[in-house]
């Protein structure tokens, strides 16, 4: 790859890699040609210059007058066989925050320098050992809070997607062999390219890459979980409701800040699958100006869920809150879902329906229909397995290939116009030489992807995002 | 060492060791006998069984369907070579906290148990890696936060203090084997060892066990922070000359949740020594008995200051402050350091005194006397370099060893008493067994700091304190 300057020799870098803050051990990393010659200069041990790669040495870190700083493991990993493919030195000191900083502060007066967020992974992109959507995957391996989501980054860094992304650039560059061909003999009117073949060849290619988009939707459900709106009348039960859930799942939740005062969201992992719970504010019954603020903020809510769960609340008027849900879920995509709340006040007789799964309540409920009690927790398991089963088949996990990147939406979504207008001009006789150029342009927007093109600007947008230490 | 159960086989133990938190990395560790056979049952790559000790591998760890979980790289030592003394894996996996958990989760689903707080730490002491002195550096280790008292715990965990104890114990040993001899032939009134010289080992070895006990309340002040009062009437620039300290250096501060309401405490890192600013609530004026509470409650908090600094607003009352100050002040054993705060706004005249440091302001300033504006920084650094100079000269940093350990503290002026009824003894004469049993004492005292002598609850005390991962 060496996309870096031609005529620089690369400093060395070095930074705190794993979390901040107190532990057992703490980790410095240390990259670039200088790693083992500043690591000499404040190292009392065996001899840097002789460690072999992927080797471990127990040693001292000695300050400027040789007094011990702490006794540290090096791991000590020679390029290019490295994370960066540079020489790498990596620190496992004492966890103590105020040791880790005197570490990197002693390694920047041996000659690094203090690393900036995602410049360890930048190397790797800019020596080839990993591409671009791998670097991207390991930010989101870093960021992976569910299964689902660690599997998709765990895809993406192991290079499945630049895989497929090459099979598809060599499917074109193929084609444009072919139409180059042609391009040379134009003033011979000669056609040597098949021209029924290019049209299937081209179709082939759009439709994995308007496959690949589509994925995106399901993609982001997994990564930031998948969007499930809570709506009801006020003390229908919701946030009742969502703990029992958080609560039977022993799952981790998570507060992310509302984007808007009304509106609280809750990540809960279930069955290895995140959602994330959009709990609208409850739907007003005092009058009907407040009322239709209230409908009108839920629907928004609506159009950005995958499942709506409408809560009914028992005690309370059922007629008006169907009436209210009627108004409130029409014309959405999203599945709906009713739940009964508080069935542990209305005791409802068991019906002569189906045999009911344990923990239900007696209810004949149905697949989009379940009675609950967050107070006994009858019912809830019940909701889970419906939500799981919503998500796992809206969304498939076992999908060959799923994007998490908006970036990289946006770079197929681009290649997607390109390429229809390479069919169709193949399909309407549209000389090769225009023929060529939607061809370039698809290939240049799928290469962005894994970085066979690239700019600073993208580079410096995509990994200063990272942490620092990475 | 050896003292753990000889006939059970100790189970393999896992845990995050690395911060808590999101990080670029973070690393799980492992030990124990089928450390490896764990691995090798979540492990794709090379196989682990292979691995030399002190090397580097990467690979994937998957989940029971064989699908990847992560992308690690795996450290292998062999024991006896390793931290533990047992063999030990350090898988540094991507540092999402999801992730981290999941990864501990499928080790034990291989067959490894949740790591209690501070047992690897614990099994490198019964299996004789580290005495338990060194195992307390390592918690001091992590502990630390000043260069100070880093440097005390690297000694300690080096084991300086431990092969000091082992030297005293050595003289003890022999002092033993003398008087045994004695004992052996006491009914023929035969007198082997020769008296004075005995004496003049005891002496030795009592004012070693003096002098290290000590140094408590020095490795103290290192570890937890010189303490030092700031003592004033109200409004009269304490906390502002707190900040100015704090800004100029650039250093460290931390809250510590004070003791009562009335106190905050701040610490600071100035030039590598560590200062607890223990702020006293003001002295009142307005009545005689809130007054005299205050000044009741400064006196305490002097009574644990090494230092005092006495702040004088000159805009106040200054002969009513300095009244007060001498009622505050009296009988302490601590410096007193006279500060009059608010330099900028009484402008005085430059004296002809000697020539000041750049940042004085102008008054004819003493050893204990600065003149200080909190606003312009005036004077702030005579003041910093005061409160090091007599940190310096109080608790020398470059003393052979300091203890910081209460319970080492505790163990030597344990060890005392014995020691000096054996000198006693010795000068007056007293039967050899009596000797032997007091000298069997003094080194059972000994014995406990470095874990040569000890017990479950013992060591369940230390260890059950220290983070888990460690």
């Amino acid at each position: 790859m060496g996309q870096k300057g031609l005529n620089t020799r690369p400093d060395t870098i070095a930074a705190v890699s794993t979390p901040p803050g107190r532990g057992g051990i703490a980790v410095v990393r240390l990259s670039g040609p200088d790693a083992i010659s500043i690591l000499q200069r404040c190292w009392r041990g065996a001899d840097p210059s002789g460690f072999a790669s992927h080797t471990l040495h127990l040693g001292w870190l000695v300050d400027a007058r040789g007094e011990d700083i702490d006794q540290v493991v090096c791991a000590f990993y020679k390029g290019p066989r490295s994370y960066t493919g540079e020489d790498v030195v990596e620190l496992s000191c004492h966890g103590s925050p105020w040791l880790q900083q005197a570490i990197v502060s002693r390694l920047i007066d041996c000659g690094a320098r203090s690393a900036l967020p995602g410049e360890f992974t930048q190397r790797a992109f800019l020596n080839g050992t990993l591409d671009l959507a791998q670097a991207e995957g390991v930010a989101d391996m870093i960021a992976a809070s569910s299964a689902a989501s660690a599997r998709i980054a765990a895809s993406q860094l192991r290079g499945d997607f630049s895989r497929r992304l090459a099979r598809l650039r060599g499917d074109l560059l193929d084609l444009g062999v072919l139409l180059e061909l042609e391009l040379d003999f134009s003033e011979e009117d000669v056609e040597f390219a098949d021209r029924s073949r290019l049209v299937e060849l081209t179709r082939t290619v759009l439709g994995v890459v308007e496959k690949l988009a589509g994925s995106f939707r399901a993609g982001n459900a997994f990564k930031n979980g998948v969007p499930v709106a809570i709506v009801g009348v006020p003390n229908s039960g919701k946030s009742t409701f969502l703990n029992a859930l958080v609560g039977e799942e022993r799952a981790i939740v998570s507060d992310i800040p509302g984007t808007t005062r009304d509106v609280i969201e809750d990540t809960v992992e279930l069955e290895g699958v995140l959602f994330r719970f959009i709990d609208t504010a409850g739907l007003r019954e005092s009058d009907d100006v407040v009322e239709r603020i209230g409908v009108e903020r839920a629907r928004r809510k609506i159009a950005e869920a995958a499942v709506v769960l409408y809560m009914i609340d028992p005690t309370q008027d059922v007629a008006r809150q169907l009436a209210l849900m009627h108004r409130t879920v029409t014309d959405t995509r999203a599945r709906v879902i009713t739940i009964v709340s508080k069935a542990d006040l209305t005791k409802a007789e068991s019906t002569d329906g189906p045999a009911k799964a344990e923990g239900s309540v007696g209810y004949d409920t149905a697949d989009d229909c379940f009675a609950i009690s967050a107070r006994t927790g009858a019912g809830i398991s019940d909701v889970t397995a419906a939500l799981v089963a919503i998500a796992t088949e809206e969304y498939d996990p076992q999908q060959e290939l799923i994007i998490t990147n908006a970036r990289h939406y946006e770079a197929l979504r681009r290649a997607e116009a390109p390429l229809r207008r390479l069919l169709e001009g193949l399909e309407t006789g549209v000389s090769a030489d225009f023929l060529a150029q939607d061809l370039r342009e698809a290939s240049h927007h799928l290469g962005t992807i894994t970085g066979d093109v690239t700019s600073t600007d993208i580079l410096h947008t995509i990994f200063s995002r990272y942490c620092i230490g990475k």
